[in-house]
């Protein structure tokens, strides 16, 4: 997955479409093409007795627009781009049409128990006021309605088309005040002020993921088709393990325990090695194999399907002595959540991945108008390439010092967009001094919360 | 529930046994015994191969003990006082024997992965230390496991004799220089200091569980055997809610959203309700059925069992016109965690309750080591009947107001402790000054952490 998708919107309002926006691509290595994708624009929400119709292309403006926000996404395949490519063309779509569906509730001073207004019983707003539900609950089911909706749209198409992967899928939306970041994944958000570095999103992999994922398969053992265990050890154990006491933790465990070594817990693990670099790891165990259907390369790209499967395995990682390996559920994949995956099974094997996947995000709400915006108050959006080799802290370092110093320049949040991408690439001169190198693809939105230079700078 | 269990160690550091702590009880007139039920004592932790003798008091000094700590533990019945007596009877020697099966992990340098001590992989120690495992993680796992083995102890033995019921438990633990706190159920516990007051516990009740609720009878829709919508709405709907579209929300949302209402939504709510005060709300509409076993009433309650319901049931409170009961599981339960239930069902039903409830605690851990300790900060931990009437901010006026004006009382402490218990129950010259009243059982632990003082007061 090395490499860079650069896009710009420039710091103004204007709508965009993909093909102006994307700009360059710098390509890491991985591969021909580019598995991160993005998609940004204008969202125009439409009242429904204004009478939308479904055809209408959504990212040019709408005269009887009712409610405009913006919306910006980041999407980072694995498999090939093809579930990627779908997202980015989709999940605005989806969104919209979700968004639609209660902006009556929105717009009015508090949700209504009915959608229509009517009040059934005299007591129906008490019983609202009393839940807290207030307008931005309603976006919030939105967003988390669309990314199923969404994934449902790829697991069709792909199933269509014969193509397989997923991705992950990281959206930003600013609507009434209020700026929303969904997350299903490991790409991250980050609010960055003069005095403040505040996350935005949380990552979801097998990791942050481990209770749930366990707990599924505690359920369902017939999901591991007894070829793999449920528990976590330190390490992959091994015959020499066997009736030894050893670290261990079960779904239901935050802490950890000891247990005495069974020929059973030297299965592969569930949920196997830590951390998020996947460089200069040993390879997984257990890779990939494709579905049993018939299958074709994503559009625009010849390579045969088995090179598609490079990205997610991490075959460009040179072998090394290192003992952990990223952590990846059932040996195949590094993330828990995302779009996509329909399909996918581990190599040689009928196990499915799908049932341990979430396509539903977490939402975080920023009140952006309860905040005293300075002028260079920006939201970092970036996948994981970018904060596997930058923390939170030198993300927010960078913002601060190229910034003050580029005041004049129209184009700046788009500049810092770009050097924080080549800070990654480990180019000379690079301002991070770290000497770390991202050999995964980096997309990188810079967004003024400033109203002078609302709009997006992405790359 | 109303009524105040009101226990006093002293503040020393002298090993209690229950009958010595258990000074007096404050009842609430809700019945005639009390459903809140406490434990403290030393907790010794002896090494495996010094030969534990399994029947060894547990609360005396023992001889050859390795590892001392100190344990403080209050339990809140329901349907009865049997579960919480049982608990407060067995959590402790649960507890000892779990930390006894890891206490040479938890003092080594670093918990090893085999607990043998003996190295299988020469960089086993580099695969712990990248799991970043700490001793804290073996006192962490082994109080998961004593609750999950106390739970079944007292699932057992309520089978045994014929009795019902569970209990909350929160338990504090001070070991190594670190306070362990683990919470299943609607106790608290908090830090108070003389410039913050911290959380130590969240709750778990079926409102903030409602996703792991709802998801499992997602899972699983026979637990639910057709009487019961998973679906959360403001209010119970009702036929002229038919066909109109109204505020919900499923599993995987935490927002809201707005569904056309089907004939199957206007079954009664897997949870219902919201809030935590159980006085002066509605009765729920579907109450508890004893289970088909022959059943007796708690040891030392001449009530029948029919009483014994009506703690659970809040059937003291008053008829009124307020919209919302407390949230219940099932129309039955206010709490999502804690120990016992096994043979609960809803009333007429054959529904269990006990598959939707956690008998594994959070625990969080306070290093009091790292922090700089003043005279008089102090962990207040309470059942739910403080909490209802008191916030965090309101119980720290009262413990900074109280601890500098009886800084040469030995006793002041425990006079805090009955002091916070006093300002619930409407008592004249209530500092509160807030007129509140708690109708429930009301039982508080008041620990000073510092070493001059440590040890517990109970009320």
């Amino acid at each position: 997955m090395r490499g860079a998708l650069d896009c710009s919107s420039g710091n103004n309002q204007k709508t965009m479409n993909r093909a102006v926006r994307i700009l360059r691509i710098i390509n890491a290595e991985k591969s021909e093409f580019n598995e991160d994708q993005a998609s940004c624009g204008k969202l125009c929400i439409r009242r429904c007795e204004f009478g939308a119709e479904e055809d209408q292309e959504w990212l040019t403006l709408c005269p009887e627009e009712f409610l405009t926000g913006h919306y910006w996404a980041l999407f980072d395949g694995h498999g090939g781009p093809a579930a990627a490519i779908l997202a980015a063309n989709t999940l605005h779509s989806c969104l919209r049409r979700q968004l639609e569906a209660v902006v009556e509730g929105m717009v009015a001073a508090q949700p209504p128990m009915h959608l229509s207004g009517h009040c059934i019983c005299p007591s129906d707003p008490q019983f609202v006021e009393e839940k807290g539900i207030r307008a931005e609950d309603l976006v919030i089911g939105a967003l988390e309605s669309a990314f199923q909706e969404c994934d449902e749209v790829i697991g069709r198409e792909l199933e269509a088309s014969g193509q397989v992967g997923g991705c992950t899928a990281l959206v930003a939306v600013s609507l009434q005040g209020k700026l929303y970041v969904a997350n299903a994944g490991d790409s991250r958000a980050i609010l960055v002020r003069r005095d403040e570095v505040r996350p935005l999103s949380s990552e979801f992999t097998p990791e942050t993921e481990r209770q749930r994922i366990q707990q599924l398969a505690f359920v369902y053992p017939e999901l591991l088709a007894g070829e793999f265990t449920r528990l976590e050890f330190p390490r992959r154990l091994k015959g020499d393990d066997l009736g030894q006491k050893v670290l261990f933790r079960d779904h239901h465990m935050s802490g950890w325990g000891y247990k005495c070594v069974e020929k059973s817990d030297l299965k592969y693990p569930l949920i196997h090695g830590q951390g998020r670099q996947v460089s200069e790891w040993p390879l997984p165990r257990i890779p990939l194999k494709l579905p049993p259907t018939e299958s074709k390369a994503p559009k625009g790209c010849s390579l045969p399907l088995c090179a598609l499967l490079v990205h997610l395995l991490g075959l460009s990682a040179v072998s090394s002595h290192l003992p952990c390996p990223q952590a990846r559920l059932l040996g195949t994949l590094a993330v828990s959540r995302g779009l996509g995956d329909h399909q996918l099974r581990v190599l040689d094997t009928d196990i499915q991945l799908k049932p341990f996947l979430l396509s539903v995000p977490q939402v975080t709400v920023l009140d952006v108008d309860q905040l005293e915006l300075q002028e260079e108050d920006v939201v970092v959006m970036a996948t994981d390439g970018l904060w596997d080799v930058l923390s939170n802290e030198q993300v927010a370092r960078l913002v601060r010092s190229f910034l003050p110093g580029n005041r004049e320049d129209p184009h700046r949040f788009s500049e810092l967009a770009k050097m924080l991408i080549h800070s990654t690439q480990g180019k000379d001169g690079s301002p991070t001094g770290e000497g770390q190198v991202s050999y995964d693809d980096v997309s990188v939105f810079v967004i003024p919360l400033h109203s002078h230079g609302q709009g997006s700078s992405g790359h």
